[in-house]
C-alpha cells in the first residue's frame, strides 16, 4: 500500500469510526489550511458516507500568531458573535465534529499568555451550547492528526521538508493503526480496551499510588461511583465513536479533593504552542499548591490559574510504555500523540462519561460529587519507563497496576 | 527586483491603495486556501499598517464543488445565520474588505446552475447590510488576484506547475502595474482616469452606438444625471480606494430601459467557473429578449433569469485594446482581469456612485431613475479589436469615442 492509499483509508477511518458520521448528518470540520489536500479527501469521504453538509472551519497557525501579536487583549475576551453562533449552531443541528491537528507545535512560543488564557475562557463561555453538547455526549467528535510541513520539520528537522512530511505521515498512520483494514483493527483495539477497563473497574480501587525514580510520589484518590473509560465511547444516543485517534489510554476522572504528594514530568508539555519543560507539581487536598519548571513556569502558572478549579485534576490516564506510539520512538510535540505514549494527568475539566449517570447531571452536581469542572483541560505526561503504580483497596491492601512502565497483569 | 519582493510590494498596494486601510480599522479578508503564503503576507502587512483585527474567511474551490455536487438545493437557498452575521457584522464594525481571487476558473464547470443561482440570491438577501454597505460607499473594498497552481495551470497548461505559477504571478503583477514604486504608479494611473472621465462627462452623450465586424450593432442609452467613473472611487466618507486591482475601465450605469440591437461576445464568459462561449444577445427596450451560445447557453439563461431585473444592463464599460493587461497577451479566465482587457457590459445591478447623489438614494429610487437593481452583476466582454463606438449627442450629432478598439481622442 502506498502512502496515498493509506491516507485515504485513514480519512475513511476518521469519518466512519472516529466521529461515526450517520447518513444525512452534518459534519463540522476544523482544519488547518496547511493540509488542504487531506481536508479535501475528508470532505469527499464525508459526502460518500452520506453527509448532508460539510462546514469547514479553516484556520492557519501563522495567521493566528500574527493576530495574537497585534490585536489588543480585549479582542480575545469574547468571541465574535458569528463565531460562537457557528459552533453553537452545529450543536443544535446535531453535527458530528472532526478536528484535524497539523500546526507547528511551537507556533505560539512566546505569545502573550494572558490573551491565550482569555481566549480559552471566552470560547468556553460563548460556545457553551457547543461544549456542553460535546461534554455530555450529545455530539460525536474526533480529534486526529495530519502531517503538515510545519509540524513535520519540527519533528524531523534533519531531513528535507518533503521527506519529513512523508516520515511524519507514516508515523501518524502507524500510531493510528492504519493497516490493510483499519476499521477491523479498531474493532480489535476496542475489544482489548473493554477487557482492560473491566479489570480496573472490578478492582474498585479507592486510590492510585504513583512512584518513580525521578522523585514522583503521588496519591490520586478515586471516586466510588466513577469508572474507567478508554478506546471509544458511547454518545447519549448509544452510538459508538472514537473521540481520539490514536488512543491508547484508559482513564477516569479522579476525586478533585484528594490528590496529595509530588509529581515530576516525563515529557515536555506544549500548551498553545508554548513549551513547559522539566517541571514538577506538589498537590495537597486536590490542589496544586506549588510548582516549578526549567522552562515555561509562566505557561504552567497560566494553566493552573486559568480559573478557580483549573488547579485541580480532571483526568487520570494509564498508558503502557509498550504501544504503537512509543514504538515509533518519536516525540510528536502534540498532546494527542504524546499523551498516548505516557501515563498522564490533566488539570481542569473532568469527564461526565466516567461518572455513574454523569450525562444526566449538571456541571455543578458533578463538581459536588468530586468530578472537577473548569474552562480548561490540559494534559501533562508523567509516565517514565520506570513508573510503578499500585492500586489501593478500601481495606488498605494494594494490587500492582503498573510495574516498570507497563501493565502488571495481562488481562486479555 | 525578484518575484518575492514584487509580491510583497503588491500586498502593500492592496492594503494601502486597494482598500485604503486606516489605523485602527478591521480588515475582512476573503481568501482561498491555495495561496496561504500570500494571505499570510497580506495579514502581516495589514497589521503593519495599523489593522485592529484581521478576520480571514478562508475557502477552497474544490471543497465548494464537492458541496454543490452533494448537498441538496435547499442548503443553497439560505445562508447559515452565522455566515450572514459574519459578513453583516463587518459592515457594522466598519471593516475594509479585501477579496483575493485564485480559484481554478473552471472549478464549477458542470455544477448545478439552480444551486449557484439560489446561492447568489440568498447571499444578496441574507447579507443585505454587508452588500448595502459596499454598494453605497459605506465600506471600502478591493478585489485582486493571486496566482495559485490551480489557476496557473489553467492559463498555462503547457509548462510545469511551478513555472506556470511564476508566469501567472508575473502577469498579475504586470497587469497591476507593480513596478519599483507601485503606490506612485497608481497615483499616476488615477490622474489619467480623471482626464478621461472629464472628457466623457463633458460630452453629455445620450447614447453610445457600438458596431463591429462580428455583427454587433447596439445602442445603449445613457442617463442624463449619470456620469462616468473609473480608477478608484471615493467612499461616502470621502476616502479614496480602488475596488478593483487591476482596473483599466471607465464605466457608467446605462439607462435600464433603453438598450436596443444585437451584441456578440468578444471573449468567453466564465460564470461561477462555468464557461459560456461564442454567444450573442438581442435587446429591446432595455431587456435581453433573445440569446444564443455555442457552449453554455444554460449558464447564460441562469444569469439572465436570476431575478426580475437581471435581464437588463447595470454597467457599460470602455476599455482600450492597448493596455498592460492586453499587452500580457493572456486570457486569464477571470473577469477581474479579462474585463479590463475589453469593452464590456454587465447584466444586473447598477452603480449608485455613477448617479448624482446616488449614495443617498434607495435601490428603488435608483431603479425608478433608470439605474438597474438585481441580486446579480455579471460582466461580459464585447470589445473586439475592430470595435467602433460613436457617442450620440442630444441633437443627434455624433462624436467618435472608440475607433478600431482604442480611444478615438488623446485627452491626456
Amino acid at each position: 500500500m502506498d502512502l496515498e492509499q493509506r491516507i485515504e483509508k485513514y480519512a475513511e477511518l476518521l469519518v466512519v469510526k472516529g466521529c461515526a458520521l450517520e447518513q444525512g448528518q452534518e459534519l463540522y470540520l476544523n482544519a488547518p489550511v496547511q493540509v488542504v489536500g487531506f481536508v479535501r479527501t475528508l470532505v469527499k469521504k464525508a459526502y460518500e458516507h452520506g453527509a448532508s453538509y460539510v462546514t469547514v472551519n479553516w484556520h492557519d497557525g501563522l495567521v493566528n500568531r500574527y493576530t495574537y501579536d497585534n490585536a489588543p487583549l480585549e479582542r480575545f475576551e469574547h468571541l465574535p458573535e458569528w463565531s460562537a453562533e457557528r459552533a453553537n449552531s452545529m450543536a443544535r443541528n446535531g453535527a458530528a465534529v472532526l478536528t484535524i491537528l497539523s500546526e507547528d507545535p511551537l507556533v505560539m512560543r512566546g505569545a502573550d499568555q494572558a490573551k491565550l488564557v482569555a481566549r480559552t475562557v471566552a470560547a468556553h463561555v460563548d460556545c457553551k451550547e457547543y461544549y456542553d453538547a460535546i461534554d455530555f455526549g450529545k455530539m460525536r467528535w474526533c480529534i486526529a492528526g495530519a502531517a503538515s510541513e510545519q509540524w513535520a520539520t519540527r519533528v524531523f528537522p534533519e531531513t528535507s521538508p518533503k521527506e519529513s512530511v512523508a516520515r511524519l505521515w507514516n508515523a501518524v498512520l502507524d500510531a493510528s493503526r492504519v493497516d490493510e483494514d483499519p476499521l477491523a483493527a479498531w474493532d480489535k483495539h476496542q475489544s482489548s480496551f473493554a477487557a482492560r477497563k473491566q479489570w480496573l473497574n472490578d478492582q474498585h480501587f479507592v486510590a492510585l499510588h504513583y512512584t518513580a525514580s525521578n522523585g514522583t510520589d503521588l496519591v490520586v484518590g478515586l471516586l466510588d461511583r466513577a469508572h474507567w473509560e478508554g478506546g471509544g465511547q458511547e454518545g447519549a444516543d448509544g452510538i459508538y465513536f472514537f473521540p481520539n485517534i490514536p488512543t491508547e489510554e484508559v482513564f477516569t476522572s479522579p476525586d478533585r479533593m484528594h490528590v496529595d504528594g509530588i509529581v515530576y514530568s516525563a515529557l515536555p508539555l506544549i500548551h498553545h504552542g508554548a513549551p513547559v519543560e522539566d517541571f514538577w507539581i506538589r498537590f495537597e487536598g486536590g490542589r496544586a499548591i506549588d510548582y516549578g519548571a526549567r522552562e515555561g513556569a509562566d505557561i504552567l502558572k497560566g494553566i493552573i490559574e486559568t480559573d478557580e478549579n483549573s488547579c485541580r485534576l480532571g483526568e487520570c490516564a494509564l498508558v503502557p510504555f509498550k504501544s504503537p506510539i512509543r514504538n515509533t520512538g518519536i516525540l510528536f510535540y502534540e498532546t494527542l500523540f504524546d499523551e498516548n505514549a505516557s501515563c498522564h494527568l490533566a488539570f481542569g475539566k473532568g469527564f461526565p462519561e466516567c461518572y455513574e449517570n454523569g450525562y444526566e447531571m449538571s456541571c455543578l452536581e458533578l463538581l459536588n460529587a468530586g468530578v472537577n469542572d473548569s474552562a480548561t483541560h490540559v494534559d501533562f505526561m508523567i509516565g517514565t519507563p520506570d513508573i510503578n503504580i499500585k492500586g489501593i483497596h478500601a481495606d488498605g491492601s494494594t494490587t500492582n497496576v503498573f510495574v516498570n512502565g507497563n501493565w502488571a497483569h495481562d488481562v486479555l
